[in-house]
């Protein structure tokens, strides 16, 4: 049996452009002698529509793409992902499900089972599980046709607390006690530093544990927040990888089941040049998807504006951005020096427009009210708020969308001014802790000084008052670092930071800091999602509790 | 058998104070002879904790709590709401439980069936169904002990698409299958404008189809955006309302499970008193559990800004309230006069700060990069913003947090400016239409002129440039609010309100802004919740989703 794995990238409600994609790669698998083409969970619609669902009109136009979809399945089986309306008059009204195509008709719908409900995935808000576990027969072969989550009954979830499973049903033991020739995994798995070896593990764990080839297809491309990576895969019963596909790509590969196992193909050796490729992926198909080419940034000559530039560039072209460098009274020549660098050496345009006069506007408006006040927070987060409206200004103007450069360590604490700094369309470095940033800084500049060394050597500062430098109010970042990502990312209390040796004073000041600032999270701009805990709608804090105390 | 109502008002996650008033409450009951006490869903965490359900330590101090609330019930048996975790290796780590504390420890724990995952409920992301259905026996009485949604099998879901139930078990039908001489159900139901008559049907309609008496305890007071509205309730066994407890505020009683059914207490006649109640609880809790006490907001002579100060000033005190008038060369005399009518009316201070001399300083810092360029939305955009970065600076320096002005058909269309008059901790009217903000207002002039007439009269501007007005650029409110409502509240399709006789040219230009407006709303501030669809987390949509085309 021959079978195609179409790894495409969908774009969320464009029911005319995914149908065009989708027919494209059926039409080319036809020409290839395939028997059966597999696409990716929800292909038809893009994972994942949200309430888009609650809309009867979204659905029926779904079902409608299929139906048309269908017309060119002559000669040619095929999955595509799609919702279908719960024929049963209880539970949610839909399933989450892959249609088989054959004959120029839907032959049968096949439902989800496991549908995750916890950090960024949501599908108990929309959909029913199944409880129907029949096969298909393809030309005597019987397949089994999973979606996404139902390989992953034997995941290891974060904070489960040593619980053995997250769910009570295998639907693998369901299907495969029916001794199916072959499992089919239509997926939208997301990309985050770990999930590429997970993934992997899960697709080879459940081949060798149920004696069964299994192939997996994943959606590629960004939607908004979540970056979803392809890695498509075929293995044999034996768990040994016969073909893999592209990452952060669209890719399309012909596999006979009877094929030999080949090496397995080689996953990037390297963390950074995955975080590289998925950040650049996510603000390019943010652009595309939303109909944007060109963005503008503040460039301070700090680190995280000049990565920000750099992975901008690269997503965009030098010619669809232009920046603002908007110094202070305060900013030190070399952060101008730097920036004015970094912005040549990417051929990127700049504009500078010092803020001093329109900072001093301000203070004279302020003056009777402020009489007699010593200066403090307020005039630094005056001057952030004069950038982000001059950037904004910039924007409104000429089209450029507003890119923020904020980073995770400052989203945690708070160490950013909202309607200043935390402006913007997309937050690039959101979820990237500070040393994480420096990381992937020294990462880019490994072969070629890109970032102005200077950039990345001199101590982190905001520049909002005389010689200021980050680690006046905030411990050191790799401390800092630490202490955030066992308590944001690994969920450990503060019990369990002083027990691993933390001072404790350092880390109930972070862990307040943290769960105060909620409210400014609230309303920071959609973050690009690379670690396993972002910062987001995959980590729902209310804003009035008080907890810890 | 004599039973205690406790509607209380909860902190989430603050365990020493919510102990505390439970306590006070079952040595209240005690005292006054109760045989049960009844509370509302976690009520010793408060409802909702959202994600710290994943923090284990937070578990385990909720379990603590409760021990130690137990230690009280002596003479008296409780049943008090909390997490609990699940004792079975497989499914969900927690169940939203009922503790039955008798004899100074809990004796036994009752979950939650029916897991709420829609709107703004999202259960199933923390918690396993119940599938034991035993009954408590209490001094020979059987009860059966439900929580919240256990009691909502029956209920007509929006968006369900004519359904039957969105729910395949009914605990109701299993416990009563048992016979109980008594249901009791601890609740956590958000107010919106017909909650209060669907939740007393519900309990009605219960306890006639099973013959049963019902005693329903409700949780009061607001957590961020939802606003709980007590109304507690006992019923008899043919459906008769025994005893109803008040609305926005806490309450205690004590009924006898053998009283005779007295007259209904008569409920809220009137919409906009609900309303009213509603959003001055929601303000003023907000402040509470966030340890605020001041305010401030931007008053403009409009209609949205007086409104909110009238709410503000009703939940805050007129002695912690500071408004800030910032006209420019657009603002009109009599908005300036009205505004300052309202505040002297009101005894709320003011201060004057006009924008005309930082808007210049912006465009000049800005005439070379947008020269030979005509003024539009830009230069509309800098005024907002810069009234923006003076309140900020106002709550910077003196404390007070930022009341936002937005009303709902403003979030709606995008009619307003990201960090400009988007700006705010707590969006106030942000669930009301422009249509509803009248109204509202109308009703708190009804006996006396409070806003002043003008503001009432005068059409709506934003003053951003001469003669504006909003139906320069929107259809009049009266049409443009029942095409909101349509789309947004019923998820009416474009075809289905063009099938009702509006004019498609309108419906599509309206839609698209909806649309296209999800970003703006992303970075919105928390919004008071008073209708069944508020925009927030209760309505999650895709920023670069393209539905409909």
């Amino acid at each position: 049996m021959r079978i195609a794995l179409a790894q495409l990238n969908y774009h969320v409600g464009n029911f005319p452009e995914n149908s065009a994609r989708i027919i494209a790669a059926i039409e080319k698998a036809k020409v290839e002698g395939a028997d059966l083409i597999v696409f990716s969970e929800l292909s038809v619609c893009g994972y994942y529509p949200n309430d888009l669902l609650e809309r009867l009109e979204f659905v029926r136009e779904a079902q409608q793409a299929i139906e048309s979809i269908a017309i060119h399945c002559k000669g040619i089986a095929a999955l595509v992902g799609g919702p279908s309306i719960n024929p049963s008059p209880k539970g949610k009204m839909l399933y989450n499900s892959a249609f088989f195509l054959q004959n120029g008709e839907i032959q049968s719908v096949h439902h989800k089972t496991l549908l995750p409900t916890y950090d960024v995935f949501d599908e108990y808000r929309h959909f029913e599980s199944n409880k129907d576990f029949n096969l298909i027969d393809l030309n005597g072969h019987k397949i089994a046709v999973t979606i996404c989550e139902d390989l992953w009954f034997d995941q290891k979830v974060m904070n489960s607390f040593g619980r053995e499973n997250l769910y009570a049903t295998s639907p693998m033991e369901e299907y495969c006690s029916q001794n199916p020739d072959l499992v089919v995994n239509l997926s939208a798995s997301p990309f985050s530093f770990h999930q590429e070896r997970m993934r992997k593990d899960i697709v080879v764990g459940n081949a060798q544990k149920y004696q069964v080839p299994v192939v997996y297809v994943n959606q590629v491309g960004a939607q908004t927040e979540l970056i979803f990576d392809g890695g498509s895969l075929m293995v044999d019963q034996q768990g040994r990888v016969v073909r893999e596909l592209a990452y952060f790509k669209e890719d399309f590969a012909i596999v006979d089941t009877r094929e030999q196992a080949f090496p397995e193909v080689q996953a990037f050796a390297d963390r950074n040049e995955k975080v590289y490729q998925a950040l650049v992926l996510g603000i390019s198909d943010y652009f595309r998807k939303s109909g944007f080419r060109k963005a503008t940034l503040g460039l301070s000559g700090g680190i995280d504006s000049a990565l920000t530039l750099v992975l901008a560039v690269r997503a965009l072209g030098a010619e669809n951005l232009k920046v603002l460098l908007m110094p202070s009274q305060y900013s030190s020549d070399h952060s101008v020096n730097d920036a004015v660098a970094l912005a040549n050496k990417l051929g990127v345009a700049y504009e500078t427009l010092p803020i001093h006069s329109i900072a001093t506007a301000f203070e004279q408006t302020l003056a009777q009210t402020f009489h007699g006040l010593a200066a403090d927070l307020t005039e630094e987060n005056i001057q952030a708020r004069v950038r982000g409206t001059l950037l904004m200004a910039f924007s409104n103007k000429f089209g450029h969308i507003v890119l923020n450069t904020s980073n995770k360590s400052e989203a945690a604490v708070g160490y950013g001014t909202l309607y200043g700094d935390m402006n913007g369309g997309l937050s690039v470095l959101g979820d990237l802790y500070k040393t994480e940033v420096y990381q992937l800084s020294r990462y880019i500049n490994r072969e070629e000084e890109i970032i102005p060394v200077n950039t990345l050597l001199k101590p982190p500062s905001a520049e909002l008052r005389p010689d200021q430098k980050d680690s006046d109010s905030l411990p050191e970042y790799d401390l800092l670092d630490a202490l955030l990502f066992q308590y944001i990312d690994l969920s450990k209390s503060v019990q369990e930071l002083v027990e691993a040796g933390y001072d404790e004073a350092i880390v109930r000041k972070v862990v307040t800091l943290v769960n105060r600032n909620e409210y400014k999270r609230f309303q920071a701009p959609p973050t690009l999602r690379v670690s396993s805990k972002a910062f987001g709608f995959g980590r729902k804090m209310p804003i009035v509790a008080r907890y810890p105390l």
